[in-house]
């Protein structure tokens, strides 16, 4: 038993929001009276933008298939908490996540082996000692809880009822690269890079593979290259990225600052 | 055996002290030559102001009763590090507090089960290797091996000699809610929300469920709402939030900013 | 078996980076299926300036000897990943460090038990599911999967083939404090304190121990007091910080702003 409960959120690190979840669990651990050891909690991020679903679903679509099965993924950006939306915990791949229906875990949409259920069992339900139930935090009163649970083996029918995927919300719309719209930039990181939705292993990703300008913001930007060293300093290039999708940087320092890239703008391809 | 240890501090996260502070922890428990697994360490929080007592005392208030019994909490803000204030281990409702004495731990003298020992063991100070004592790391030094062995399951009187709740430092006057004073911001969080000390339990709180008007910052604010979405766009909202205490909210941006909102402010209840 | 594993980067925590290290690590270990806990993992931290070697090692040194025997460190500051540096695990003084060979490393140098492996072995290179090895994250792909299996009990030997220390990169050169250049600044903290590199235990700082002033950045400051509380709130003041050094502080705010203090300036003794 060496089960791992990871935990992405908009909480931020100052306030107690993230311990507070974090207690959540550990109080139901300490529940069971057998001898087997708690599972690892992971931090994936905590300082998405507040209310960022989109970059939350970006963010754990690409981590989530990175941990062993059996992970239970936490998943907390909910600016809808407290309306209609359901709170979810999902089966799917061999992993568990445990989110908000609220389009966060769309991308499981087409997975086959999906099962979604809502987590209305009130016996799953927990707030903190002397306490009600809250209507603002169900991170820690209704998603840690489950997690905990299914982190210790509980069946996912157990912790609630049966869903469907409509419940997850709204799923992205399939990622169909044109020349014209190879992608779009998802994330800025903390070097400056900008990283775009173009798989390496689509069509165009092969076809580009071979040496391609792009044009982004209205600059021309060539590639690929095979290491960030290999760059220069003053000319943006493009490179195959980590996460196996079409990445622009400048050597050294930061590419997003130097061309003006941000979430959203669009790279084309450009004639020789 | 799955003890936790928690830690809150002032010390940020890009220097080295809080690394430390955990290598002191692992430090003692690799002594220990029996198989026990060791205890876990979670973070609560570690961007406190610096100095920030107040803030310190009323995180750990709010969160630590929500971890199991056998939690061992380590608060360090400790601008009086060196000076004559106490170093404390305290237990107190079935839980350990590691912390200076100097009242961030004051909210805990009106526990009728009080146990406080001043960590004056000089078995139980460790440098690391090839160091002396320090004077101004006593979260290392000092409070990381005291908190270390209890979570070992030492107990209290082995780590320090008996103290009494005076060391604990000055303790909050207790709340008392008036219509002119329903209680103060005792926080401002990630989202711009403002939590306040008034309780929903309270005599006063009871009052204001049905709904009313509070006045803070020179604004009128009316409440309660049941979730963050039922608020309107514009105006600023009250409700009761997941600590059980009065907080004040607007929809999607921050009321502390639009309202300039800021610890220490007092709301007022205001004749509808 | 209670080993941990340490991660010190310039990655941030707001992207990705750092959950896909400790993804790495967790996967490795759920491919043993013998009952041992897994590892435990420890950020040391994740806020160094990008591409700040110097700093990391720094960091690093100070840390490291904190921990227990069987440590393992995992460092990346890494700004030339994808060119010829090595990738390097190496044993040092009963902990293993796994690190590029940039530098990071090389106060290991004068180590005389220094065993030293480039991670070439390709069986011990992993990917996430569905991705080719990168060449732009070898903390992912290189240095967490030889750190996962170095803190299961791997002999250095298996991860990798044999190194020697000029592997390591450029080492420090040795301190050597005259009056004119006692040292010189190497961090500045969080309180805005200024950790300097003049050992205490020196020759130098033996003789300032009874009472000396010094100068930095035109200014000049009187030491070593006992604690911060008993410096002045005007007046700077040096003492032995808790890193075995000479620090330069000021009571209750930032002597670094104050003073206009930067890593790399250099402290003088004053004739009284």
């Amino acid at each position: 038993m060496n089960t791992t409960v990871t935990l992405l959120t908009d909480f931020g690190r100052r306030d107690p929001y993230l311990a507070e979840t974090k207690a959540a669990l550990v109080r139901q651990w300490s529940r069971f009276t057998d001898e087997r050891p708690w599972p690892r909690i992971i931090d994936l991020g905590h300082d998405l933008e507040p209310g960022d679903v989109a970059g939350a679903a970006w963010f754990l679509e690409r981590v989530a298939r990175q941990f062993p099965d059996g992970t239970v993924h936490v998943a907390v950006v909910d600016p809808g908490v407290g309306t209609s939306r359901p709170a979810l915990a999902v089966h799917a791949q061999g992993q568990f996540f445990v989110a908000p229906g609220n389009g966060l875990l769309g991308f499981l949409a087409r997975r086959e082996d999906l099962e979604v259920v809502r987590l209305d069992n009130p016996l799953y339900h927990a707030a903190p000692p002397g306490l009600p139930l809250s209507t603002t935090f169900h991170g820690r009163d209704i998603f840690a809880p489950a997690a905990a649970h299914l982190a210790m083996g509980a069946p996912l029918a157990q912790v609630g009822t049966r869903g469907c995927p409509a419940d997850l919300g709204p799923a992205p719309a399939p990622v169909r690269p044109t020349p014209e719209r190879l992608g779009t930039i998802v994330w800025i990181d903390r070097f400056g890079n900008a990283l775009t939705d173009l798989p390496r292993s689509s069509e165009l990703g092969i076809e580009l593979a071979g040496g391609a300008d792009i044009e982004v913001a209205g600059e021309r930007v060539s590639g690929p290259v095979l290491a960030f060293a290999a760059g220069t300093d003053d000319e943006p290039f493009w490179y195959w990225g980590s996460g196996g999708t079409l990445e622009i940087a400048l050597r050294g320092r930061s590419a997003a600052a130097r061309l003006g890239l941000r979430r959203g703008l669009v790279i084309r391809r450009v004639d020789p």
